[in-house]
């Protein structure tokens, strides 16, 4: 593996699992594997769990660990090309990017997007460009469009707490919120359930009231519907979200708080398990009474960001050692 | 050892500052003891000593440390229960405690009181939802009301500079400076020195001008004065502190220069040395003719900090092993 | 050596530059060198090469690294004496340094100058108090008025491609810029550049528009020149720089387009080798297609980072086991 960008990156869902959850049965297994590496994380934006459980993972295959906030540590940074650098923007992303890569063996990058312009964004200009520049194994910690880190340890999740032989209901439920958030999250979910439907793990489907559609790419071969109730039906896993609207870019066209999920909402499941990415606006997105209950996987969910980053590290480190 | 926050943590005075002293003199005596445990330090307000010497105390015993500045890599954090999370926090502590509980062996946390409500800061809520939701041992950086790693250094300062059969005179005097400070220090010095008499381990006395009286839940048992002079009289420490009032809460009564310690005044003490946790207002808090003077401890002081972290790290350590 | 501020801190630079590429060929011979000792790096300013680079090169040395952030984890230091810190400072250069000497076996320091006040700037009053007071041997991370890291490396970079018998032209060319940047970096490579070309390494050139010549401490023996056409003429290594006035101080006399290096003035070399210290304002103070052409070595310059800072800490830790 020397990117991890999309579940395009990854061969196969299964054996990524499995294969996490192995670490998760022995974290240190592979603690020499990544002697005498170093991973750089570098920060455009504010991080909590991605932060440590990435440099968890990392410490678990015995990494040296160096940390970059450039928001607050460096300076900002310039994209574009063919424009004279007279403004606000410091350094291009050619240099930081190439230097970057001369002192790390991989490096991980989060960059939120602007929610100002669609193209902007979803042209994922600077992750596309750190990539091509820096020379070294990239691991999304969350571009514009997607988290695939959240995306694999939502499926880990899943995969650990499902043991019917049949499939497991998956439902994605937009949720309420006070902010405009991206759409990285759910692009993301979207994408790594959908191809896990195909693969046949599971029966995908997204809720959202109108307005709400995730762009198509996303979303081919899921069940789509603007009606809650009937998605909560028969579900096995909930997986609640809020993002801001993608037709009418990076706005907030309603806050319906009916699209809160309580308890009520969760009596329509299967006694289905709760998930969210978090942090989570508590009694806005989602009932405190479900958040504190017993179908709540939200911290198991999160603690199992370790084993999404670990496996995901020891695939680039197993690579670098094939390249040499 | 579980948690610490306050001197009621620890069972008996004399011999946590006699292991730490131990440590002092091996530092790495129990390198193999933290392998493999990750230590996490959760700042919401800066740090210098407490963040370096806790870190380096990690590094002595094996651990590996992650940083995580709240205010500025992360954001910020709700700690009321029962309302809807619509307004300007990001995540609740419920959440953010049990998600850092999942990356980290222990943890330690520094959260200042605002000084605004005096029954808000002395509740302690957002240390002790910390405790409660996290699910790790925690050490307190300096909550609102006490700061207990540095109480355990200055004992462990007095200690190492006592070498008479008779008790130390130890006397903490209020000084000024030019800001509001919150009580967490001398709280913490006076339950400590408190129960260091209640042990026989030494005398100690409190000197502050009017108004400046702290809660009396951390005073049992010493001599408190108005009377700057007379409680200087035969110190064998002067501990110099500000604090704010308790009684009129948060306030800054009056600045009476007459209270900075200088030369004039500790001639009339039993040629003591001189404390101060640090950072010092030369000039203002305490005579630069003291801090550069070889009455000061100051140094020595700060660097102890380092045996103060370890000896507790090293007890909630070995508590791990048991419990496994 | 014990303390890395200037040229004047090295004995021979032949030999340091040698032990240097020995390092970067082998970069993990001396990994138990540093083994136990800590090195703590303290910014007062941003960083991102030298953060890096310096953190890579203690892992490689087996030292344990804590990085201290003075403007935003900590808080605002008096380096003035004889003053009442009744103001906006919190805590005496002479208390922190001290304690910080605590905590660490070496420091390094960043501070840039404020150029408002020449004298004050040049006086190096923060850097020289720090050395005085930490009590451990201190590496510049860049002060007020040199950056020696960044000459050391550059010199390391000049040598590792330069492979003819004759010497090498060295010109350093003052370029255009939209902000007041300090002189420490072109002072430093001014002071060692003078110095291999009077070691018979080089021969040394300073090409700058009038109105910004560099202070006469740094430029010994350098032919100096206002015309860049000229001093271009058979050019091996042209080493790209912005600087304010030394004379006019800290001011921005004029900005000529004209100075920026381009394939037309590239023409006028000997098919010289680029360098740059980065960040590099693209075509304003470098065109494009230089620094995207084959000529340019600011990355490998920037990869080099980490030797030059191995080298200098390989000798601290190694003064360190001799004192003991």
């Amino acid at each position: 593996m020397k990117q991890f960008f999309s579940v395009a990156d990854v061969a196969d869902l299964s054996n990524i699992v499995d294969e996490a959850l192995r670490l998760k049965s022995n974290p240190f297994a592979y603690e020499h594997l990544g002697k005498r590496k170093t991973l750089g994380l570098v920060f455009l934006n504010p991080s909590l769990r991605t932060r440590l459980s990435t440099q968890k993972a990392a410490i678990h295959l015995g990494m040296d660990v160096m940390v970059m906030n450039m928001d607050k540590d460096g300076w900002a940074l310039e994209t574009r090309d063919g424009i004279a650098m007279n403004g606000t923007t410091v350094e291009h992303i050619r240099e930081a990017a190439a230097v970057m890569g001369q002192y790390c063996d991989i490096l991980g990058i989060r960059s939120f997007p602007k929610l100002e312009d669609r193209d902007v964004d979803y042209g994922e200009d600077l992750f596309r460009k750190f990539i091509a520049f820096c020379g070294v194994p990239v691991v999304s910690l969350e571009s514009a469009t997607r988290h695939p880190l959240q995306s694999l340890t939502d499926l880990i999740t899943i995969r650990e707490h499902w043991h019917q032989p049949r499939k497991p209901k998956v439902v994605m439920a937009w949720a309420p919120h006070v902010k405009a958030l991206p759409q990285a999250v759910p692009n993301s979910f979207a994408e790594w359930m959908s191809r896990a439907q195909a693969e046949g793990l599971m029966d995908f489907t997204i809720a959202h009231p109108p307005g709400y559609s995730l762009s198509e790419q996303f979303t081919q071969g899921a069940t789509m519907t603007n009606l809650l109730d009937e998605a909560l039906e028969g579900a096995d896993f909930v997986y609640v979200k809020n993002w801001s609207s993608y037709e009418d870019y990076g706005k907030v066209q309603h806050i319906s708080e009916s699209w809160m999920l309580d308890h009520a909402k969760l009596a329509l499941t299967n006694q289905a398990k709760v998930m969210h990415c978090l942090p989570v606006r508590r009694d806005v997105e989602l009932a405190s009474e479900v958040l504190d209950g017993p179908h709540s996987l939200v911290i198991q969910e999160a603690g199992n960001r370790v084993w999404g980053a670990q496996v995901v590290l020891k695939r680039m480190l197993e690579q670098l050692l094939l390249d040499k």
